[in-house]
């Protein structure tokens, strides 16, 4: 048989045919490969915005028309099924869950409603139900200053440029009513020319300042966490101005805040049934997720709350922020190997221990209030009861600062019972000093446990006035807010563009 | 040009060269995988003894001959320059880093004298020096019973096999002295046949057994923690017997072992200030190592404690027992990418944590017995006191677990700090009781902390006679020893074969 070499010795043609098809062949491999990165180009740039959105829009569907995917997993929020089949309803009633709290808020807005909220996408409506805000029927009227709608909408910050945010903050809750409307959303973290991650509330820039440090210069993945922290942080109302601010100055530990409010001589309210000055703990999130392992290795809010997602070639961050125990394969499985279940019972074991010390400290706080309740009764002196009541008040503040903010039990166990562990220190300690003062006044009352066993028994036993405050409630709900939402769509009218 | 295939055609010789070559060339690289594969099997031969070792040979340097690796890296274990490097000796004293434990442990053997051992290697120094073991000048003094020889020497075991466990166990520890003279060793963990690991000591078969688990069945990674659970667990001496005993049979939680010494109404001592009946928790090391992470994720003690060692193209165990932290590179590092000073930050956060919560807890500890003494001086009752006693029994055997073994707050930092949180709890519960029984006694004595800045300062504080006790160990050491060490030669002579 004839050889190929010598059929090309012969028919020089069917070389160069050879050489052709080669050249072909590489070239068709060029453009398989130029699509190929054509299509990573695509993924990367898939954030340029297909239409202009305006400097702080409010609106989360307008900024959804540029971007779609996250807005679609944004709105992924609003369905609920998911908590009301574990929970029974969407809205977990933590008072009824755990009715000492009412008694350990005793004399301040917490004990009559706490509900954990349904998350971002419901942010407005929860705040506008929950009976924490009362029901004013008139715009100068209170409970609540309107700093507490600081983290509650996109509209804030669009406020806060037109009046700034001192005079955002100075003034009664309902007074802003009409005002805010958009649930937390794509303004508050965004800009939304270049889509970066943007600090939109003052109060984060500020506390960063105070430490010496500009969080202009932060650095991307520390963004992906400070973006949080804008409100899942420990923060107070300063002043008659009520201005939104973070105790920070001396650190982020449960010691140092506890020391920056000393300092101060802050507190949120007197204890109905204790007098101790008490310190509310809002939700450090932030400050305990830094003390944590993830943090110390690098990992940011957004990496296991956010995890990147792939649909049609694009790979984009799932705005559906959730827990990721419900979606562990996307966040905890990119690096950790072990199965959904061995990680969830990892998770749950460093739960149930916290809670078990939780609540230990939860009985010793409650009987702790109550025996210096009956010490005031029995006449104890301002001066025997002064070191109660700061033990009391730094206990409550530990214990509240343990168990406030999302998740401190998974994002920093060790640390979350350290702090209940010093807190059970303080609490026996107030409760020491008590036994003494009580059995110094002679007093043989035997003091019971009360019957906490509901929410209800609970608020009873507090002398909360509930079917008043449901009430006050309805009549708000049914007059003021279709008020305030007529005036929302007139206003949003004016720009609305799309 | 001839091409190669013409030149073929014109001489097959050449064809046939080339195939030869061919075959050769494969031959040669046959003889090259024979070579690695052979060196893999050495490899794994390498356990296959040159010498004969009789069954319980007690002596290390026997086993040595057959396993010199092995047996020079166990031999390294004499050298202590690092930790006299870090502590100043190599006997890091405890009473005198932390002298609050005198107090704790008044009345009991832990108060005269508690340095942190120096390893196996030093087993039988340490204990025949350390003033717990007392001065016994005759074989049936005491103080203490032989059974404390049961985890110091591959003696125990050939004695037991003599004689049997019970009887082992059953006299005066200075009886057993002139029997055991090697430091903890080959035989206590492996067979020397076919060098398998195995169970030498009955407490722990015995422990199995009553949980209703077979230990022969236990998988080999089980086995490589489960012959260090020989000795770093919670035991006690049971009955008059002094039977070697672990407490397991409810569990292996700190209460779970509480509720079976309660259930006993066991103590090993009567506290000499609050006569509190005390429970000392040994090294509950293996138990609480269970309750971490590393044990969950399947790992072994020789994992990190004897990691495995490469040397001459040999692979084997590196029987320098150690903390992994002289030695993260082998030991951490094979699953974790941190660099070793990230590695290191992350265990002293966890042990910093955990000692600061421990000091608080002992502080409290010292207070309740003082004010418990104080009780009983001014006549309290035994009633009265018994809620009291119970409090600090609890508390302080808590204590005592959390803090006595090797590592606990690095392999199970969150159990650690829940025990301690819980013991808070109660040992702060019984000074409140106190401080109502002290205010009705009408006591007005002022309680104060006393001052233990120095461990002689808390002996003179507890009345020891350390003077009287230190004379009696040395008069000990320069008499007897040289007894026993005269006695044991003679007897190895016997059957010294090598």
């Amino acid at each position: 048989m004839e050889s190929l070499s010598d059929k090309i010795r012969r028919k020089p043609i069917i070389g160069w045919a050879l050489f052709i098809v080669t050249i072909l062949i590489v070239f068709l491999l060029g453009l398989l490969a130029s699509t190929i990165i054509e299509r990573r180009v695509e993924t990367v740039y898939v954030g340029k915005p297909r239409i202009e959105i305006s400097e702080y829009e409010p609106r989360n569907e307008v900024w959804g028309k540029a971007y779609p995917r996250e807005y679609e997993t944004y709105s992924q929020m609003a369905d609920t099924t998911f908590r009301s089949m574990f929970h029974g309803s969407a809205m977990i009633d933590a008072l009824e869950f755990d009715p000492r709290m009412v008694v350990l808020w005793a004399g301040y807005g917490f004990s009559k409603d706490y509900t954990q909220a349904r998350g971002h996408f419901y942010a407005v409506t929860d705040i506008r139900e929950t009976l924490r805000t009362g029901g004013p029927m008139e715009p100068e009227q209170g409970p609540m200053p309107s700093t507490c709608w600081t983290c509650k909408s996109p509209d804030v910050p669009r406020i806060m440029r037109e009046i700034g945010a001192e005079d955002f903050y100075d003034g009664p809750w309902a007074e802003m009513g009409p005002q805010i409307v958009n649930p937390i959303g794509c303004a508050d973290c965004h800009d939304p020319i270049t889509m970066d991650l943007r600090i939109s509330r003052p109060a984060l820039i500020e506390a960063f300042n105070r430490r010496g440090r500009d969080i202009s210069n932060a650095p991307l993945q520390e963004m992906r966490t400070l973006v949080c922290a804008q409100c899942h942080v420990e923060y107070y109302f300063k002043g008659s101005g009520q201005y939104l601010t973070y105790p920070w100055d001396y650190g982020f530990n449960v010691e140092d805040m506890e020391k920056y409010y000393d300092d101060l001589q802050f507190s949120d309210w007197e204890h109905q049934i204790s007098k101790a000055p008490m310190v509310k703990a809002q939700h450090p999130g932030y400050e305990i997720f830094m003390t944590g392992i993830h943090a110390q290795r690098g990992v940011a809010c957004a990496d296991c709350h956010m995890p990147f997602k792939s649909e049609g070639g694009q790979k984009f961050t799932d705005h559906k922020i959730q827990s990721p125990l419900n979606n562990i394969n996307a966040s905890c499985q990119v690096c950790h190997r072990e199965s959904e279940d061995e990680l969830k019972r990892n998770v749950y074991e460093r739960q149930m221990k916290v809670a078990e010390q939780r609540f230990r400290l939860e009985d010793n706080l409650v009987m702790a209030h109550i025996e210096a309740g009956i010490a005031w009764e029995e006449g104890a002196t301002e001066e025997a009861m002064e070191p109660v009541l700061k033990h009391i008040r730094h206990a409550q503040w530990r214990w509240d600062f343990a168990v406030a903010s999302h998740g401190a039990s998974f994002h920093s166990p060790l640390e979350i019972m350290r702090i209940i562990s010093s807190a059970m220190e303080r609490v026996q300690e107030a409760r020491i000093i008590l036994a003494r003062i009580l059995a110094k006044s002679g007093s043989d009352r035997e003091i019971e446990y009360p019957d906490l066993s509901t929410k209800a028994k609970a608020q009873a036993y507090i002398g909360l006035e509930m079917e008043e405050l449901n009430r006050e409630k309805v009549r708000f709900l049914e007059e003021v807010i279709p008020r305030w939402e007529e005036q929302a769509e007139i206003r949003e009218q004016k720009y609305r563009q799309y």
